[in-house]
């Protein structure tokens, strides 16, 4: 089995991700925001790109159990039932219901990669489950982070460390790429401080100052949660 | 002192180069090469991006002290006197010599980063010494790697972070941006055993399997050679 890492979606060409599996990475906060929403029993989660696409899909939809979620610039968008904070997606909020999304990096790089055999979602507190699922698969990987505003994010290059890992531990001929060699370096370098190994990071210092250290610290947790979040026909549910 | 990594030339804008000291690498072999050739007395390098325009330079200079020099798929081009082997490069072949020299991403990065202000080349070779000359131009510094055919390459990456762990040991108060942080840890993780950290990665092993393993380990060697290579109007002569 072959792991390719890439840092951002740019440069991505569909002929990597045909039959391929796909792990979609926006670990501060996307793709750990829709983990925690499935993981509190959410029907589905529809990403979409743009603000106004969102809106138009929640009133295509019926205003019944829908709920309009996302952020630009880290913040809340306004007239959104929901904010890009998993705190936010208690089994209360969201069980059953409908979510529409929109966020910066993270449902931008889940569009760009439908092309894959299958995609899924990663993040540290799935990422037992994730490499699990990603193994049973049995076709070779590309492990997408969503990067933060085009660039390399070392938040979600982390994280693609701890999936290589658990996938590496499983499946010894498991073949790595020269990012997934180093997102395993600097994983297992963090010797369990992740939030340590982030600190002076881009898009995590900005979380930070920004008054979301508990969103992160939420984020930074392993192994916490089941949900494996699939990408099919422009929606997201629970992979089983 | 700001310190911003590139994996690749791709993406990499005009106005993030203006102002700054650029440092290109492409450890594995061309940037290794030029500063072999210029320790070793080569009058000056020009790099040239295609095979045809190497040999119109070389006429148009006249055939006395001059060589062709370069690669394509790693291997030597018909015609030229020198491979990308920097163990060709000795004294009593370079010396007083200019060379004329096209390489399939090495060459390529040096022309593609022409607005920088201050543009020097790094290997292990000269690591100290080009971690110096970065610190004593006093502005915000660029690592720009060649990568290999466009993709993230692990000993350009792992050459960044010796440079980097370097100047920041000068300079306390560097802000590495977030690639930077990684190609430090990648570093610092090999604990000197740059060749073993390496097993595996894409280039390397591509190497080794054609022959070039005495190139590699030559290249490998940290802090063996005083001479920068610094590139100006289409030449590049060492810095003094």
């Amino acid at each position: 089995m072959r792991i390719d890492a890439y840092a951002t979606p740019a440069n991505l060409m569909d002929r990597d991700l045909k039959g391929r599996t796909v792990i979609v990475i926006d670990v501060l906060r996307a793709t750990s925001t829709i983990i925690t929403a499935l993981e509190n029993g959410a029907r589905e989660v529809i990403p979409v790109a743009e603000v106004e696409e969102a809106v138009r899909m929640s009133r295509h939809l019926g205003h019944n159990n829908v709920h309009l979620c996302g952020e630009r610039a880290n913040a809340p968008i306004p007239g959104f039932a929901l904010s890009n904070s998993p705190r936010e997606y208690t089994r209360v909020v969201v069980e059953n219901y409908v979510l529409v999304m929109t966020t910066t990096n993270g449902t931008r790089a889940v569009l760009h990669a439908r092309e894959a055999g299958t995609m899924i979602m990663g993040g540290l507190l799935n990422a037992r489950a994730v490499a699990r699922t990603a193994v049973e698969q049995g076709k070779d990987v590309v492990i997408l982070c969503a990067g933060t505003d085009g660039r390399y994010s070392l938040d979600d290059v982390l994280c693609a460390g701890a999936l290589i890992d658990r996938i590496a531990q499983k499946c010894s001929d498991a073949q790595l790429d020269d990012l997934s060699r180093t997102a395993r370096v600097v994983y297992q370098h963090a010797h369990g401080d992740l939030l340590g190994a982030l600190k002076g990071s881009r898009h995590f210092d900005a979380l930070m100052q920004s008054g979301y250290a508990d969103d992160v610290r939420f984020c930074l947790r392993e192994d916490v949660m089941n949900a494996v979040p699939l990408y099919k026909d422009g929606s997201i549910r629970n992979y089983e």
